[in-house]
C-alpha cells in the first residue's frame, strides 16, 4: 500500500516552520510532501525529514495527487484556496480561524474529539485556536468528571502567536529598553523608548502588557476573547457554556497562558482534579508551587503538551476551580494540532485501501 | 494653630521614596516631617518639601511629639514598632499587612471608605494591599450601583511589587536577555541565559510570566491570592462576597493590572458600568479600544487614578460584566493610598485643635 501524499501549505510561514520540524521528528505517516507557499518563495528551498525541498507556488495543480493539505495560511488565504485543493482531490486540515464556526466544518483537538473528523461534509477540518487548543485538553477530562458550567478566562498571550513579525517586534523593543534602568518608572517613557514600530501590536510590548489582541468584535469584545467562547462550545459540544474570556498580550516570545476559574455541575477536589489530569493525554501536571512548580512559557516552550497546574477549589464554591495553564502556542496551538489531525486522516486512508 | 508632626519609617525605601515625592507636590498639611528607617541609614540626608532632612533610626523616642506615624517598612517591622509609635502617642497608618485584618484595625482606601479612619481602638489605621487598592476604587462604584456578589480576578503584577530588589531583578534579566534573537523559543534557553540570580522571585521573570506572588497560604492559595479576597471583603463591608484570584507576575517595571469578572446582584450594561466610573474619584476611563485607549502600565505608571476599561457585558450572563484595571502599585498601591489615609488624620487633628 502507497503511503499518502501530503501537501503543507504556508511551509514558509513561522508556524510552517515548526511544522516541518514535527515531520521531521514524528512517526513518519507519509509518501510525497509537497512544501507550498506564495510566488513569493519560489525558488526557495527547505528540509524536510532529512531531504531538501524545492518550495512550489500555490496553484490548482498543486493539489493533483495530494490526499491531505495543511493550510497554516492566513484566513483570506484559506478561505480561497481551501475549496481548491478539496475541488482536486485532497482533504483539507486548516489551521486559520476562516472555517472552524461553520457548521459543515468539524473543530478538532485530537486529545478531546477526535471521531469528529469522521464526518467532514465539505472536505474541510478545521484545527482550533491556539489559546482554545491549550486549555481545552485540560478542560475536557475535568468536564468528563464534573460536568462543565462556566469557564473565565484571562489570557497572557506570547508574540508569536502575531507570526514571525510578532517575535521581531518584541526582540527589537526589547533590545531598545534593555540597559536603561529608568524605563518603567515614569509614564510614557517606555512609549518614547520604543517609539513609532509597533509591528502587529496596538502598543508597545516590551515592559507592558497589552489587554488587546485580534480584531474589534461585537459589543466591546475582541475576536480572539470570542473564539475562546464560540471554539470551546463547538470542541466540548456545549452550545450553552458560558464563557467570558479577556485576551491579553504579554512580553513573552512563544507559550501562551491562561488563568482558568471553570464552575461545574458537580462538587469538586483539588486532589481529583489532579487525578483525572494526571493520566490525561495531552497534559503534564505541575503543580507544587513551593517547590517552585508551576506552569510558565519558559518551560513550555518547545514542548507538546499543555502544562497545567496551581489546582485550587474555590474557597466560596464547592463547584468551582482556579487552574494556571500554559502551551506552546506554535505546537498545540497550531502546527501540532494540525499535524495530529493529518495523521489521524493518514491512518483512515491507510485502513481504508487495506 | 501648629500643623501635626509628621513621621514617614522607611523613608529610605521603594515605597518611601515615592512617598517623599508625593509629600513635595501635594498639597502640604503637617508642620515638622522626621525620616526614619533602620540605623544601616543613619548618616544620610534626603530631600522632602526641597528641604534636606537627615535620617533618625527608628527608636521609641523618634516618636514623641509625632502625630501621625506612617510605616512602610517590611510586616515584621510594623508589628513590632507600630504599638510603640501608639504608645508614645501617635497614630500609625501602616502600608504593610502585619495589621490590615485585625477587627479593630480599619482597613481604608479613601475613596471607598473614608469614615473608617474614624473608629481605631488601637491607634493603628491599615492601608490596603497594592492590587486591591487598584482593583476596588473602581469596584466601589459599580458595587453601589448594581450590588457586588462575586469577583474573579486575574493578576499582572509588576515587578516593584516586590521592593527595589524585584526591579533591579528585572532590569538585570533584560540587559541578558535582550541582543539574544533566539532567547524565548527553545525550551529551557531563557533560564540558561537567566541564570542563578532570581531575585525576589521563585522564576526568571524576563521573557517569562510567573503564576506565584507571596507565600504559600491555604490549600494551595498564595498570600496575595487570599489578601484580594480578604481586603476586598474588608474595606467594601461584604464578608460573603465570593473571590477567586489568580496571582501572576509579569514583566513589567511599575503598574499592576488586573482582569476582573464581577458577577452583581442586579443586571447591569457596559454604559451604566462607564457612566457610574466616568465621575467616581480616583478612576480614569480608558475604554476606546478601537482607537487603542485601553488601561496599560506604561501609561498608568507614576500617576494617581485607577486606570479602568473593556468594559463589556457578559454575553451569557447580564448580571456580570469583565473590565481590566491598571494602577501605580507604588502610589495608590502602596504611598499615595497611604499619605492620602495621613492627611485625613491631619484634617480631624486640625479640626479638633479649632
Ligand atoms: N502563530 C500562531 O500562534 C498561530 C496559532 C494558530 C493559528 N495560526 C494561524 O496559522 C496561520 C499562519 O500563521 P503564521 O504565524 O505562520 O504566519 P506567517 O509567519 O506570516 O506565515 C504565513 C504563511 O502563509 C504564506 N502565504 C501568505 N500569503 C499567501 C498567498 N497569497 N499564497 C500562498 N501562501 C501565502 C506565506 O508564504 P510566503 O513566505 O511565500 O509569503 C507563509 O508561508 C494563520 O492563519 C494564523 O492565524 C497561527
Ligand atoms: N512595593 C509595593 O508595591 C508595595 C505596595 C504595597 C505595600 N508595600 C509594603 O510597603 C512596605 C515597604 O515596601 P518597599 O517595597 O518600600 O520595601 P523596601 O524598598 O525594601 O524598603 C524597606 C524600608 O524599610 C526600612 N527597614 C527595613 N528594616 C527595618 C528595620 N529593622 N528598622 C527600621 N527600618 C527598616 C528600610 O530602611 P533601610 O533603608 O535603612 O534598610 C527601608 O526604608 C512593605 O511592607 C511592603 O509589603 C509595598
Amino acid at each position: 500500500m502507497a503511503q499518502p501524499t501530503l501537501a503543507v501549505v504556508g511551509a514558509t510561514g513561522s508556524v510552517g516552520s515548526v511544522m516541518l520540524e514535527l515531520l521531521s521528528s514524528r512517526r513518519n505517516h507519509w509518501g510525497e510532501i509537497r512544501l507550498v507557499a506564495s510566488a513569493r518563495s519560489v525558488g526557495k528551498s527547505l528540509t524536510c525529514r532529512g531531504e531538501r525541498l524545492d518550495v512550489l507556488p500555490l496553484t490548482a495543480e498543486v493539489f493533483d495527487g495530494v490526499d491531505v493539505a495543511m493550510f497554516d495560511v492566513p484566513d483570506a488565504v484559506s478561505e480561497h484556496w481551501a475549496p481548491i485543493a478539496v475541488s482536486r482531490g485532497a482533504t483539507v486540515v486548516d489551521n486559520s480561524s476562516a472555517f472552524r464556526m461553520r457548521p459543515e466544518v468539524p473543530l478538532v483537538v485530537p486529545e478531546v474529539n477526535k471521531d469528529a473528523v469522521k464526518s467532514r461534509p465539505i472536505g474541510i477540518v478545521a484545527s482550533a485556536n491556539c489559546t482554545t487548543a491549550a486549555m481545552i485538553i485540560a478542560m475536557a477530562p475535568l468536564h468528563d468528571e464534573y460536568g462543565l458550567r462556566e469557564l473565565v478566562l484571562a489570557s497572557y498571550q506570547s508574540a508569536s502567536g502575531a507570526g514571525q513579525l510578532g517575535v521581531d517586534t518584541l526582540h527589537d523593543q526589547l533590545a531598545k529598553v534593555a540597559g536603561d534602568r529608568m524605563l518603567g518608572s515614569r509614564t510614557g517613557n517606555v512609549r518614547q523608548a520604543v517609539g513609532d514600530d509597533l509591528g502587529p501590536f496596538p502598543a508597545p510590548l516590551a515592559l507592558n502588557v497589552v489587554p488587546w489582541a485580534g480584531d474589534p468584535a461585537d459589543l466591546g469584545w475582541s475576536s480572539e476573547e470570542l473564539k475562546l467562547r464560540n471554539e470551546s462550545r463547538k470542541i466540548l459540544g456545549l452550545p450553552a457554556l458560558k464563557v467570558s474570556a479577556t485576551c491579553v498580550r504579554v512580553p513573552v516570545v512563544t507559550g501562551h497562558s491562561i488563568a482558568v476559574h471553570a464552575v461545574f455541575a458537580a462538587e469538586v477536589t483539588a486532589d481529583g482534579a489532579r487525578q483525572a489530569l494526571r493520566n490525561a493525554p495531552g497534559v503534564i501536571l505541575v503543580d507544587d508551587p513551593e517547590s517552585g512548580e508551576f506552569p510558565m512559557p519558559i518551560d513550555a516552550v518547545g514542548t507538546d503538551p499543555s502544562w497545567v497546574g496551581r489546582i485550587r477549589r474555590a474557597m466560596d464554591d464547592p463547584r468551582a476551580l482556579s487552574l494556571f495553564i500554559t502551551g506552546d502556542n506554535m505546537r498545540k496551538g497550531a502546527a501540532l494540532n494540525t499535524v495530529q489531525i493529518a495523521e489521524l486522516l493518514a491512518t483512515e486512508i491507510a485502513k481504508r485501501s487495506t
